[in-house]
């Protein structure tokens, strides 16, 4: 017997090991399907199977006699979700509304039809068509990419191939996209109910590294009031249009004249909302739970004047996969380190865990939050063991 | 392959469950022995056994690979736990520690040896003993009881049979205490790691309804700055001096003359340390697992003006088992709200959960958690349905 309808969520990464927590506290029980055995979530939700998210089966076997489906990323294929939805589970984003994060050609068209603003764009099929779109642009391919993956800046020519091959290879089209000259990188993350109620996290500021999300800070410094609303309401009208359901993260370029763009869509907690899990009175993984079961959401207002997220990313040195000696040191020096571990392995560049800290002082939360992540990494101090 | 060294958790109730959520963010594993299937703790860890935490080779077999072995409750009995450490399994707290929250003849006689305030107690064994100790009386089981359970105020002789009698089956002694004029009920919880480093959480009032803990309000209301500090220093020292590893709770009673008397302790996290899971930097479940790893402790120190925790506790009602049924409303109503759930089906008096409400209004806090628990429990509203 079971005490609450039980969510389904496909995928095993740190995002559903993070949905675990509140999932703990609301009394949800979950069922997961993990990649492989002991992947992130699979170490921290008993009910699980291990399988393939792109076989039709094996989601129906996932979420039979559960309420509602999730997800940890957005690869599972759309007529699949639509198979899901006809068996009677509900999906939530839906595949109409998660497209839009899959797919970014998709995502510019509707974006546009809608007035919101994005740099100019167009999908590209040929050297002369990029060429006429005008150097330099970003080349993406359409689906697919993350982390930097399947984004090209190109400058010329000869720097085309590329793109317009690894797409034909994976069967995708290619978005040209105008090179923005920003100011910095934002981020807004709303939860919206299928009941239509919908919360907006404060629009933080992201810091990027090789095209991975390294530094968030919240709320975003010096933003102006006029900017702070505009980037709240460009989200929730995004989410609205798009009828989605759970977190729906918009990252955008602030342009040197004062302008947002959106650069990228994320229909699930994302990155740049892990300050949430300290910094927030709900967090964007509670949110997203509550989201999806369609209870009512909690609210996204700071706890504290400043927060600031620095994720813990492989390092390439000699130290990897000594990720627990970093612990005593980090913890030792700032008893107010939240640490946010995924069970993962050291490996270069990948995304092992982060640490938020919050306060009055921003420079101060900066300095606290940067050391532990590089001691965690290794990149400080174990030389001499 | 672990990335950390396992922990092992004897017990799958509530207070291991609510470990599992700071396990998950210290990339902690947990190894469970659980009671049953299906348990409070074992809906959400997923490497378990179940089986009898009276048996030495469960025991043996679950902490076989584990570093440390922890629990949710204090009933493993003490020569097993010698027995563990033999094995090499680091049992913390340790035996010598735990039979002080097992055992309250030896708690006494131990409190008392350290010249820390406890009421006045004897062992007795006799209806005439008992009437030579003096009534109104407090007479306990020295062993087994919890919540009310084991405990009897007796105010002649006639009451002291049924006491006698159940010590005797249950092959325990008889402590007799005399019964404490007192103002309130407070709660000191401090965390203590191997290597001796405390962290104390500021002392709260606690609330009891029929010998079960039903709210806290943290700091306690009114308490002097004098208490506030002595209640503190008696925990750390019973810490320190018994060498507990982990959460140490310190249940006192303030006199109506101004005294504080050591009532009960318990080795693990505590009801009355629920308010810290939202309410202080790091929660005491936290501080638990860090205690019992060896890792730096975290800071204990309180995110808001007030904290309240109110129990939900199973209705006599009708309604019992609609426990999901309570969530939208008293959700909707706060979205301030913290909720914790513990996977439990409603039971008349039964703990299944509590909630957690923060602020600067401390008569606002107390409506709103109350008026939440109140709606968990089905005692308000659904009468209509």
């Amino acid at each position: 017997m079971t005490l609450a309808p039980t969510l389904a969520i496909i995928g095993g990464g740190q995002l559903a090991r993070m949905m675990a927590q509140p999932a703990i506290a609301l009394g949800l029980p979950l069922r997961l399907l993990a990649e492989g055995e002991g992947v992130s979530a699979a170490q921290v939700i008993p009910d699980q199977l291990v399988g393939d998210y792109r076989d039709l089966d094996t989601l129906k076997k996932v979420t039979e006699g559960c309420a509602v489906v999730t997800f940890d990323h957005e690869h599972v294929p759309t007529e699949h979700l639509h198979a899901l939805e006809a068996a009677g589970v509900a999906v939530r984003p839906g595949p109409d509304a998660l497209v839009h994060a899959q797919d970014k050609g998709v995502m510019r068209a509707r974006l546009t039809e809608l007035g919101i603003p994005c740099p100019r764009n167009a999908i590209v099929s040929s050297v002369a068509e990029v060429e006429a779109f005008g150097f330099p642009c970003v080349l993406k391919t359409t689906r697919g990419g993350y982390d930097g993956k399947g984004v090209w800046v190109v400058r010329d020519v000869v720097d085309v191939a590329e793109p317009l091959r690894v797409a034909e290879e994976a069967g995708v089209q290619v978005l040209a996209e105008e090179l923005v000259d920003f100011r910095r990188e934002l981020s807004a993350i709303v939860a919206r109910s299928p009941s239509g109620q919908a919360a907006a996290y404060p629009v933080v500021h992201t810091y990027q590294e090789n095209g991975v999300c390294k530094e968030v800070i919240a709320p975003a410094p010096d933003l102006s009031p006029e900017l702070a609303v505009q980037g709240e309401q460009i989200a929730l009208r995004i989410a609205g249009e798009l009828g989605v359901v759970g977190i729906l993260a918009v990252e955008m370029f602030e342009t040197v004249d004062g302008r947002l763009l959106v650069n990228e869509l994320a229909m699930r907690p994302h990155n740049t909302g892990h300050w949430t899990q300290d910094g927030a009175v709900t967090s964007q993984f509670e949110n997203h739970l509550r989201a999806v079961m369609d209870l009512p959401l909690g609210s996204p207002a700071p706890r504290a004047k400043w927060s600031v997220m620095v994720n813990i990313l492989g390092s390439t040195r000699e130290n990897v996969g000594r990720l627990y000696d970093g612990y005593p040191h980090a913890m030792a020096r700032d008893p107010h380190l939240r640490v946010h571990l995924y069970g993962k392995e050291m490996r270069p560049g990948r995304k092992v865990g982060h640490v938020n800290v919050y306060g009055d002082d921003l420079e101060e939360c900066l300095e606290r939050a940067r050391h532990a992540a590089d001691w965690f990494q290794g990149d400080l101090g174990n030389d001499s063991d």
